[in-house]
């Protein structure tokens, strides 16, 4: 199908940059000697994971059990579900990896919440490997580095009697607060010695500890080494979006989804466009705007060129309406109702969440359509 | 199942509350000697609009064509798509009403639009009625009420070989812009005087004008009266939200949704619970915020009673976590990890997106799932 013939909003995916955007991961993985365990909270979608893994036995992460199970049911056979686990999900992630023989690796930060995991997992008669969290400076989640309480974890998993330790995992998220090259490099370094540092503790206390991941999107990308990693995990790199560009981790180029939107009402008294892509449409993300301040909720495009047209950003979002101030009247002619624009977003992750499905295009048309997997 | 043994996050629905707010805007209807149009973009759910009307003739109100077609699948008869059409949508919308005999009313603010409109319907055969969008102060969309332009597009569709003048509409957001019920009050007489008199003139001028259409959920509940307006529009009071309760449209204990959430972690270094609840399951939106700058991304609430834990909201979001600033360290004890807790979103609209469907919840057990229908 043709763009001009295509019903918006729609999410619109260039097979051709996500392809750069994973080589370019590729080769700094390589580069640092870690192995990739990309992060597919982005895309959740088979079809992407493809141009990443060419083998499923390759190791991934996923942010939910839906797509813990979506990816296993998909074949993949080493599983991270990075966010720490309850009690009220292991029936689920048991069930997974009964019923498809994938690893679903587990994380905690707490000696109660490995204790309550056992317990259940006790009842539901399934084992689990589990991950470490350790804080690396984000503050989120995850215990200190040098802390008590990370020998005390690994003694209470080897107590457990259907619990085991994997390893350890860091994710300095706090490599967003700065658009520095340099401070992406110094962050970078501090989530490699707080993942690397840990593993170490933990194998001098006895303990084995084969996993040592750490990562995000800029400091996998700016890292001076990895030494004592042993995986790299990072997703937004995939597509990229204006968030990337603003701390400076990828080019407006590089972003590889837009929402395809239409021109459905010139407002001239207050010198807008209006389009069909709202709040829904795009997501309230507005995290680029903290580095880069015309982004509000996206650059405005050319359908054909993909090429952000000057000045032009949506900056006013109602649930299926946006406002696209316009420098001048000229606009009105330039840009008709009934034209299409594509839509360059702040952040993937979220905008991506509100489709079911990429229109992959080629040379203005919609070659394919690769669904994804949302909600929980 | 109870909701202990829930996996969360996931979107509970109240049905006693819903009633309760489906009966007081009824009421306002009678009162105000209007027809409810409903704006089923907050639920977009057959099973809530079945708890608002007994009859599927009712009108009803939709903001995508996806929704529209859900509906009249479903058997509703009369359906309005509220926002400006574009040539490229006119295909499914005449594919609804083809295949399932309801009429899918259209809106337009320009001459332009209708031009291409009429050229694209004589295409495909098919035929359609508009409403033409009127700006009460919004300045979103639609023609000045006094404008000339307004009688340039009645005569435009009048002109059209297959599209024809159903009436006239506006929508007074602007009400969210303000937490003063005597505000509310003066825009929605604002909104009723630009609907009432752009049907008057259209009738002076010659045209039958047999809809007049009007509403947001704020103005239709404080107008004085209606006085020329034959039907409301209003939608997020079925539910309500924290925006809601901001602009004194609500109380906290009429919300209908909430979202349940377990805490994953405490990290006391920071003083915060860690919820399963973020970004995507809460949406990015603070509208409340304005009003009610504690609202934050949403109200903590005690998971049985729904009462807000004095102090507690959601204070930032990754895509997957939620952070809960506690007072005091007793907070961890209190709400101990693997607790749930409910969270009153700031825009229903907004968080109910992310969820397939509703858990219908009595007495601590999920008795129903309501499916709903997302994206485009």
């Amino acid at each position: 199908m043709k763009l001009s013939q295509a019903e918006t909003p729609r999410l619109l995916l260039d097979p051709g940059k996500l392809q750069r955007n994973v080589e370019r991961m590729a080769a700094r993985c390589v580069a640092l000697g870690v192995i990739l365990r990309p992060h597919l909270k982005t895309p959740k979608s088979l079809k992407v994971a493809a141009c990443i893994l060419a083998d499923k036995s390759a190791p991934i992460t996923v942010s939910t059990l839906k797509e813990a199970d979506y990816f296993a049911q998909g074949g993949y056979r080493d599983i991270l579900y990075a966010a720490a686990i309850t009690p009220n999900k292991l029936a689920h992630a048991g069930n997974i990896q009964r019923a498809t023989g994938a690893r679903v690796l587990l994380v905690c930060d707490s000696v109660e919440l490995v204790r309550a995991a056992d317990s259940r997992a006790r009842e539901i008669v399934a084992e689990f490997e589990f991950l470490i969290e350790v804080d690396s400076g984000e503050h989120r989640s995850g215990v200190q580095p040098a802390s008590q309480a990370l020998p005390g974890i690994a003694s209470a998993l080897k107590d457990a009697a259907n619990l085991s330790l994997a390893g350890v995992m860091t994710h300095a998220g706090h490599s967003y607060t700065t658009d520095k090259v340099d401070e992406h490099a110094a962050i970078a370094e501090a989530e490699r010695a707080a993942a690397a540092g840990s593993a170490e503790a933990l194998r001098a206390a006895g303990h084995d500890c084969a996993i040592v991941s750490a990562g995000s999107t800029p400091t996998v990308l700016h890292a001076k080494h990895m030494a004592g990693v042993s995986e790299a995990r990072a997703g937004v790199y995939l597509f990229g979006d204006l968030a990337q560009v603003s701390l400076n981790t990828c080019n407006l180029d590089d972003i590889a989804i837009s929402v395809l939107a239409t021109v459905i009402g010139h407002n001239k008294a207050n010198g807008s466009l209006v389009i069909d892509a709202g709040a829904l449409a795009l997501s309230k993300d507005i995290g680029a705007n903290r580095f880069m301040p015309d982004a509000k909720y996206g650059y405005v495009c050319d359908v054909k060129t993909g090429k952000h047209f000057p000045g032009l950003s949506v900056q006013t979002v109602y649930q299926e309406h946006g406002m696209v101030p316009v420098p001048d009247e000229s606009w009105f002619a330039r840009l008709a109702i009934g034209t299409q624009v594509r839509v360059l977003p702040n952040h993937s992750c979220m905008t991506c969440a509100a489709y079911e499905s990429y229109d992959v295009v080629r040379d203005g048309e919609i070659v394919e359509q690769w669904p994804r997997v949302n909600g929980w």
